[in-house]
This record gives C-alpha cells, sequence and structure tokens, in this order.
C-alpha cells in the first residue's frame, strides 16, 4: 500500500469567545451553555451560500486546529482527568490535546445566522474553544446518524460530577459591575452564570485534587489559589474541599 | 487577527474495507453494520500503548480524508441526495465530500483490537469509508457529550427510508459460493446481508430517481442497470420502481 503522507488544510474560519487561556475551558463542547461564541469566515469563505439552510440545524460539528498547542508533540499514553490524572491510556483512547495530529472536535449549538453582506456569523453556544481557534471543517450534526446514547464510554461513561460553587460578596457585585460593562462593549453574557457553569466542571488539574478527607481534616492548610482568564477578566478562586470558593474578578491590564 | 492559514496533517492509519469504489458506500456510518473494516497503523504509530484502553469504548470517531476526491475542489453550495438532488444547500450544511478541507468524519464501532508486536489492528462495523482511506485522527465516542438525542437535523432528521431489496436466484447461488471463497480468503461476512443492507439505503445518484408512478404505468421502460463494486466482485441491480432487484455477481477481472 502506498500512502501520501502528508494532507494541507486551510483555516476557513476563526472563533472569539471568552476563554483567552486554556486554564477554566471546559473538557468537552456543551458542558457550558452559556459560553457564547462566535465563528467568522476568512475572506475567501465570505460567500453568498456557503451555509445556506445551516440555521435549520441546531448543533453543528466544528473540527478545529488545537493552534497553542501544535508544535508541542505528543506522547503514544497520555493521562485523563477523568481517571484522575495517574493512569494512563493510549493518546487515541483519550481526546487530549496533545495527538500525532493536532486535530479537535467540538459538537456546539448553532444560535443563529448572521449575514453581513457575503460573510456570514456564526452565533454559537456550548462552545469550548479558546479565542482565535482556527476552524477547518463545519458539519451538520446529525441525529439519526451522530447519537448513539447507549454507547460505551470506558472511563468517561457519566457526565463528570458537578462541584458546588460559591461567591463571595465582592465577586457577586464585580459580577454585576463587569456584566454591565461587557455589554456596553458588546457582549452578551449572564457572568455569574457563565462562571458558576465553568467552575462546576472542576477545571483544576486532575493531579491537584487532593484526598478531600485530609484537607477537611487539616484545616490549617490553605486553600490553593486559581485564576483563570474569561474575557478581560482574572477570576480568583479556591478549592475549599467541598466547594469552590469565587474571590474576586480582577481586570486585566494588558 | 493573523491566522496561520495551512495546517500539515499526517496520514496516521490506513483502512482496508470491503468498498472498492464510492458508488455503493452509506451516505453516512453505522447505518450498514455488516460493513466490516480494519484500521492499520502507518508505521511511525506502531508503538506499544497507542491504544491502551481504546477496547473499552465501543464506538469511535474516524477523522479521515477524502482522498479520492480531494484534489477536485468544491463549490459554495451542493445538492444534498436526501433532498432529491435539486435543492441547493451550503457546503457547510452538508456532508459532502466535496469541501473546502477534504475532512470526512465517521462514527463506527470498535469490535475488537489485534495486537501485533507493537503494531496494533483495529477492528470495525458499520464502516462507511472506501477501501485505502487515510485516517488522520482516532478520538472515543463519548456519549455523555456526544449523543444529541433531541439535535433538529433538518433535511435529515430521519433516518432514511428504507428500500426493498430481493435477490434473483442466481445472485442467492452466486452469494454463497462467492462468501465461501471470500472466507477462505479470511475475509468474515454474510455477503448477502452485506448487499441487503446496503442496497436499501438505495445509493443510487438522487437525480436518477424517478417518479415512481410514471415508471410503474410505462412498463415499457426497462429499468436502469447499476453495478457496484464490494469486495473483488461487481454487483448488479436494477431498479425496479418498488423494490431494488439483485440480478448477479460478477468476478472483476482487475
Amino acid at each position: 500500500m502506498l500512502f501520501q503522507q502528508t494532507w494541507q488544510l486551510k483555516t476557513i474560519a476563526s472563533i472569539r469567545s471568552c476563554y483567552k487561556e486554556k486554564f477554566g475551558i471546559p473538557r468537552q463542547a456543551n458542558l457550558v451553555s452559556e459560553a457564547k461564541a462566535q465563528l467568522h469566515f476568512l475572506p475567501d469563505y465570505q460567500q453568498t451560500g456557503i451555509v445556506r439552510a445551516l440555521e435549520d440545524f441546531s448543533h453543528l460539528w466544528l473540527s478545529f486546529i488545537f493552534h497553542e498547542t501544535a508544535e508541542k508533540g505528543w506522547h503514544p499514553t497520555v493521562r485523563p482527568p477523568r481517571l484522575g490524572g495517574n493512569q494512563r491510556v493510549g493518546v487515541f483512547a483519550s481526546r487530549s490535546t496533545f495527538r500525532p495530529n493536532p486535530l479537535g472536535l467540538s459538537v456546539v449549538r448553532l444560535e443563529r445566522v448572521e449575514t453581513q453582506g457575503a460573510a456570514s456569523i456564526l452565533h454559537l453556544s456550548g462552545c469550548d474553544l479558546l479565542d482565535g481557534t482556527p476552524i477547518v471543517d463545519i458539519k451538520p450534526y446529525l441525529a439519526y446518524a451522530d447519537a448513539i446514547s447507549n454507547a460505551q464510554s470506558a472511563y468517561a461513561q457519566e457526565k463528570p460530577a458537578y462541584r458546588v460553587v460559591r461567591f463571595s460578596e465582592q465577586a457577586q457585585t464585580e459580577c454585576l459591575l463587569h456584566e454591565q460593562r461587557l455589554t456596553a462593549m458588546g457582549e452578551s453574557v449572564n457572568l455569574s452564570l457563565l462562571i458558576e457553569q465553568i467552575l462546576q466542571q472542576d477545571p483544576k488539574p486532575a493531579y491537584h485534587k487532593p484526598p478531600s478527607k485530609t484537607v477537611a481534616k487539616e484545616a490549617t492548610i490553605s486553600p490553593r489559589r486559581y485564576a483563570m482568564r474569561l474575557f478581560d477578566l482574572d477570576i480568583v478562586w479556591y478549592d475549599q474541599a467541598t466547594y469552590l470558593w469565587v474571590a474576586t474578578l480582577v481586570l486585566r491590564q494588558d
């Protein structure tokens, strides 16, 4: 057998989203419905008709490039967070970003299609893509073929359990203020709901997860501080063992 | 915004399947369960551990290249067979093979993983891939995230209706004989079931579908002959308006 060994893919579109860094992004699409995003086509694909009838589909598959990690290589085995980060499975038995080809696959909800002359903008929700992610393909979700509800999914059979999320009074106030500011800038978001939905998934690296009994006992250990970036904000939170605690929202200076 | 415009993907594996040409391949994966296939890794990916724990997943996503049509270009709109081939939708509202990037996506059932030293072979069923198809990624199917059973899928909301398939006596005999021959060659297949499952999907080009009433009336019009290749056979069949009729199986000389 002979193979053409490499294939050239072109970026056809790019994502604008609230996720400005990898940390905090849910591990699968569709878990954080409040995560809105826009898909903007590159000039070559700003053509009338290219998305005709797309608005009749509720969900889309996006094939994209893990552009931030594409150069970092890969290993034959990885430690998926669902296994606590200390058990190895083959790279192809995972959806790790570090893979032989840096291809990602996400199912997202299509909210609406906006037309600006020959250019279209797709408004999406439940999106788990970093701001600036290059899109290489868009396909409609076909429930009759794609929805295999009885599939066996090994270590990822069930949805991850939700963590309880609590906000400090300061964080509550800041959510309202920054939501108003972001709305004035054209972003439509329920900021506290977005933060809650993200933290429910517990985005901490799996190897940071302490045996919760130990932590509860040793009250002298101060909880670890985490910061994740959403829009132009650093969201600062702590793992308090029985819940995650959102302390403050800090406007970034860069 | 700046974009890296192109991305290099490497072929990681290749498919061996009964489908030796595009005609006859079902329009989505998982419709023809009898279609078995094997996935063989290229030498760079014959590494111990690369598919560890994969056998605990019942279904996989394969990202592949439409290698036979990759050079043929694309149009902003296409005519999906589900709309009778005479209504146009945007290329991104379809799963047409002719797209800006020749990327395909299929969900297949993983029957078992065979290990040969450091090399693994994945045994698949419900596969809709042409023999020799280059694979660029394999991901586990995660039902909790991927199975959106209530998704709205526009013109492809329901499974396509099944056609009735009948075999001539000659074709029935030939099925048994060729099945024995193929089995002796190491192929495990129920040949008549495979042919029936494929033809139930009515693989004819949509624009060949005649208004059935007209055909039924004009009995003088002889039905159109079709031949599709499976393994080393040409399967010859006719559309008899109310059913599809398998006439004969011809061993190819090439």
